[in-house]
């Protein structure tokens, strides 16, 4: 078992990484101090994975509720369900709320922790690669509203979060791969040489190789853990992390959520700002396509959708939480593992990248 | 003016108290850093005091929402309003929410500032002497749910306070004294001479003397300050500031909201506190009676309602969020301007002062 810290001063905590970590008895009984646990979860993942923590804390009051599964469900009133659910079972201030599942249940799970009682411990237990290496660190939670991703939430630490990459034996392929696409990223914003990994492995972690997998799980907590450390409340820094997001956030609202997964979103969102920042003079193209290489390399999506409008694009990044005061702001590449924010992007480039049907291509 | 200084590290923010604060050109624009401002005031308030502030923000995005008045709006649903509302007017992450009324808009603006895009600038202008002295300290947020009172809400500290005991001019009477209540409680827990102070100036205050309510809010404050700068999110100590809470909590929730004022339900839970506290030995009759005399002298109620059983309050508090793993925690007097959190209350004891029709008296 690895273990990843994430420093936060007295909302510091453990990142636990490994195989078996479901069935361990000491890990899985030590995360919850008090007599009460409810564990959120929903109806794919909760009859695969509750049983093996149900029988580990046993000795407590213990309550699963499973909730529908999907994107459409992240909403105020699945919201408003896990709460009375909290309420209905009687749970008390010293509670645990565990969230076993994706980075939706997480989030849900998670603002409802937040905010129940104004505020109850929270452990997580992310069951798909995207969220052990995207919702472990960082402490974002969030429900989406018809105006937007992820505009109803709360900045709130978990206590301890467990990244069992066993669990990964059951995850759709799909998923995996949008999974990959958030691995690939970190090695885009700060590590160049995880990058390389990243592609040279690229084989072998489509077919779910496990040391592999752990380590990539391990070096992007580590490399998301060191930007949330200098910037918890995402005022400054942080924002790198949303590489491709702007782009991806887009998309996501345009199509509808639901159609692609979130991490083939930022896929595409990462190969247009790869090409904005190509077309801006920052980033060299060859590392451009490099950037979109990598993304092939692990079967993702590379193109808008045809079904997105490019003049729709920009009305939607208006309602993009990175919005300052009217001002859209991108998170562009230098170089591969160096990225940063800017406000100063050419309305021509940016026309072209969002008009472009082969982004990064030479002739484009 | 007088500036009190709430201690919370990064999260520090001054009380302005005194007269005529919502015509000070300067303080009201210095309120708000970006060019967007939601005022959430509601149909009482907005109509009285919204005017003075948007002529003073002209040079913003300014718009204001008014919501019904009184505690039973005090959910969800019209905390989703908000959210609705500045979603519907596009509002950045740079906005800044303005809380124009007493406690319930506070508690739900605060609640919908904190969590809309995860946390936006939050100004508090109480225009009630209860929201003066209680709300402006300590970042509790909050909506009620059928389970009880403030079960859903954050810790969310505003970046402001304007207390303008100005407007208390038009506050109705009731609420003037349910203010003086949790006035009075401040000395009872902290202060023997800001007590003193209180019980000298009962007749002034109910009057509404400018000077002595000043100086009310700005001790409260101060006392309050100190309270919630050593435990901001109530792990300890600053449970001591709910003195009276257990019991006023129970007869809110069992009375349905809305029928006691909070104060007034508080000003009861101080005095069967207080008889509580002598019943156990811990604090001398005489004392005890002194605190329900302060009570009367505020013309506030003393004694449970008639409709209120005295068998229904043990099932009220199992759902107090001072409960701790089942067991039911009281703050209890050991002398005025001394209380302490305790669990050890003999049953007999608790029944009695349940049930007594009359709280302290020599026979009882």
């Amino acid at each position: 078992m690895i273990t990843v810290n994430v420093s936060l001063g007295d909302r510091s905590y453990p990142i636990y990484i490994g195989e078996q970590l479901l069935q361990n008895d000491s890990l899985i009984a030590g995360l919850v101090p008090g007599s009460q646990v409810a564990i959120v979860t929903n109806e794919t993942v909760g009859p695969l994975y509750a049983g093996p923590l149900v029988e580990r804390l046993g000795n407590k009051q213990v309550d699963v509720l499973e909730l529908p599964d999907g994107e459409a469900y992240k909403t105020l009133s699945t919201y408003e369900r896990v709460l009375d659910f909290l309420a209905g079972n009687k749970h008390h201030r010293s509670t645990t709320v565990i969230a076993l599942g994706g980075g939706v249940i997480g989030d849900m799970a998670g603002f409802a922790a937040a905010t129940y009682q104004r505020g109850v411990n929270f452990v997580q237990i992310p069951t798909t690669l995207l969220a052990q290496v995207d919702s472990s660190v960082g402490g974002k939670t969030a429900v989406n509203h018809a105006s937007g991703k992820n505009m109803i939430g709360a900045f709130y630490q978990p206590t301890a979060v467990v990244a069992d990459v066993g669990v990964l034996a059951t995850l759709p392929e799909r998923e995996l791969r949008a999974g990959l696409a958030e691995v690939l990223k970190y090695g885009v914003i700060e590590d160049a040489v995880f990058f390389d990994e990243v592609v040279a492995g690229a084989q072998k972690l489509l077919q779910r190789d496990s040391h592999l997998l752990s380590r990539a799980v391990q070096r992007s907590c580590e490399l998301k853990a060191q930007v949330v450390a200098e910037d918890e409340r995402e005022t400054g820094r942080r924002a790198i992390l949303n590489f491709g997001h702007t782009f991806g956030h887009a998309i996501e609202n345009l199509l509808g959520y639901g159609e692609l997964l979130h991490g083939e979103a930022v896929a595409i969102g990462m190969v247009m700002a790869a090409d904005l920042s190509v077309r801006q003079g920052w980033l060299a193209p060859e590392q451009g396509r490099r950037i979109k290489a990598a993304v092939e390399a692990l079967e993702l999506p590379v193109a808008r959708p045809a079904s997105v409008a490019a003049a729709d694009m920009v009305g939607a990044f208006q309602m993009d939480k990175k919005v300052l005061d009217g001002t859209v702001r991108f998170v562009l590449a230098r170089d591969i593992g160096e990225v940063f924010v800017t406000d100063a992007v050419a309305p021509e480039h940016l026309n072209a990248t969002l008009k472009t049907d082969n982004l990064l291509d030479a002739d484009g």
